[in-house]
């Protein structure tokens, strides 16, 4: 096996998860990704943690929401959940569209069913992370092998190093009251994030990490935003994302692709038509974008917000969490014409942060 | 996909678990196995039952083994078994020697954490199967093509008219006291099974299916036998087992390959020492070795006996349960200068039943 498969596994488990003696692990992947299976079982026989095999397949997935009326919550993913400490799951299907062909809207009374299970994952130490697979890698435009060594160098930087340039932002939102960004024509977006924590994302509940991230107040948010970087989700591409915000809710939506799995998205529940999550990618070393959110959400000159489900740690006690069966992420790439301001000051300008070379004040 | 995968699948939930709507199911199958996991969730959404998928990885299983210094139930995975109604397990590894490397008595410490919440599965709705891949065509000799062609011929044979074939079997050792089975020069042994349930084995929890089955009074089991067909145990073989049995116990064992792992597993516990099932093939559409065990047992000339657990609902009210964290099946071709007698009276003889053409009564 590929030795850089042992690096990544020993980083999920030591970096991201901290598995140790005792721990109950979920470690839930695609069948191509059998071999990092073998090197996350080595570790948790080492130290004495007791794995169970989940397999993430898109295809059984797809076969089952086709075929079934209606879903409910199952009891006895709910028992291995409530008895779980810790959850490794990678992506890595062979064809990233392998659910092109199920209904927006059986994808959302999906989620409805297993809403509480999620949380109940969430509530979990779990790390996201990437298994490099031919599927992914044309979805990137590139080799497998290229998209091998892309995935495997983003996850083993430097975190602490990361950390540390990280929380010069982190430093910047913590007491700060209003964000506002602006990008092209098309986006002006102004929400309050006071009382809320901004969190430092060092390859912890995502590998490769390389954000910082909180939550708007859930009714302050209010413009629009065009979200001009594709996203795939539930095995298709949506385009060209426009969203109009009053009072923190979305009050008309538009995309230029796939509109109506948008639309299913939207309406899943009330917590779908609410932003969740505001993420500013800081990762350096991810430098192209593979049309995967793990990875570009985390890019230095992105900005990513999500409808739906607010995590629980962002939120200060003060404030309203936002719940969903949905999360979903969408990018606004900030490269050019575009700035952040956090109260009233510019923190970056065309994705140079303020405390990085090339930072221009004006 | 190939159709006889769904139609295998039909089997699988039809015939041996009789899945429905609201049971919580367990799907466990190696990476191979993808199309048959597909066909399977397919039903479950079909039907309002709610699968969860497990991978069946040897490689991941050797790795956790190897690395741990010691095992203990897993609280997790009692929690999922506890609340499973159906378990479909299939095997179809890559490499049917993948565990040749584990140690005897790491798979001893390890079976005997995993003992209880075994048994709770298998107090459960459960189907163990076959899935076709290389590996195991290779173990049989055979091309993966005509692989398949036997794997998927054997599980969808007519399992009612079995049934009746083999009722006339059961009927005979329904009120029997004793069984004796001779082979050749070096097997000789009696036991009693008065008061004990024979089971008519159609496709239900083994598919394919095709024996009669109970279990020995626990301390009667006297004499010598040759296991004279090889298993495989662990990813290795097992060949030419000879047993004395002493008011049930093995009191001594050989043979002629791979003794050591026998050892390992008679030293699991004092359970493993004693025979907790007698079993008859009886099924005519396995028609050649396959080194399988779950289609050799199955074989019309055949009887095989297993060292370790009892299944309860083949042990009388009055006769003690054997119990073990092992349960080994070794088999004895009893085609040529064999007989099993059962009080007294000759049923089969060189492998013929006598409600069968062509059996000869002396």
């Amino acid at each position: 096996m590929d030795p850089r498969i042992r690096e990544h596994a020993k980083t999920i488990a030591t970096h991201s998860t901290s598995i140790e003696a005792g721990d109950t692990v979920v470690v839930q992947l695609p069948p191509a990704a059998e071999d990092l299976a073998v090197a996350l079982h080595e570790i948790c026989g080492d130290r004495g943690a007791q794995p169970v095999f989940l397999s993430y397949s898109q295809r059984a997935d797809r076969a089952y929401k086709r075929a079934a009326d209606s879903f409910e919550e199952p009891a006895h993913r709910r028992a291995l959940y409530e008895e779980t400490d810790v959850f490794v799951i990678a992506r890595g299907g062979a064809n990233v569209t392998e659910g092109a062909d199920v209904a927006p809207e059986t994808n959302a009374a999906y989620n409805r069913a297993m809403e509480a299970v999620k949380r109940e994952r969430l509530s979990k130490r779990w790390c996201l992370t990437q298994y490099p697979t031919p599927g992914h890698a044309q979805l990137a435009g590139m080799s497998t092998e290229a998209y091998e060594d892309f995935v495997w160098d983003a996850v083993s930087i430097d975190w602490e190093a990361q950390g540390a340039f990280q929380a010069q932002l982190v430093e910047r939102l913590d007491d700060a009251e209003e964000v506002r960004i602006r990008s092209g024509d098309e986006t002006d977006l102004t929400m309050s994030i006071a009382g809320n924590t901004a969190e430092n994302d060092t390859g912890e509940a995502n590998l490769p990490g390389g954000e910082v991230f909180t939550a708007p107040v859930r009714e302050s948010v209010s413009g629009v935003v065009h979200f001009d970087l594709p996203l795939y989700r539930y095995g298709r591409e949506i385009d060209g994302v426009r969203l109009r915000f009053e009072d923190g809710r979305v009050v008309s939506h538009a995309a230029d692709r796939n509109e109506e799995l948008l639309t299913g998205i939207l309406e899943t529940d009330e917590g779908a038509r609410y932003l969740g999550e505001l993420g500013i990618g800081m990762n350096r070393a991810i430098d192209r974008f593979t049309y995967n959110m793990l990875f570009d959400e985390k890019m230095g000159d992105t900005v990513h917000m999500a409808v739906g489900s607010a995590y629980p740690e962002t939120v200060g006690e003060t404030n309203a969490v936002n719940e969903s069966a949905e999360h979903v992420d969408m990018i606004v790439d900030m490269s050019e014409d575009s700035v952040i301001e956090v109260d009233g000051e510019v923190v970056q300008r065309d994705g140079t942060f303020v405390f990085e070379d090339g930072f221009e004040a004006a």
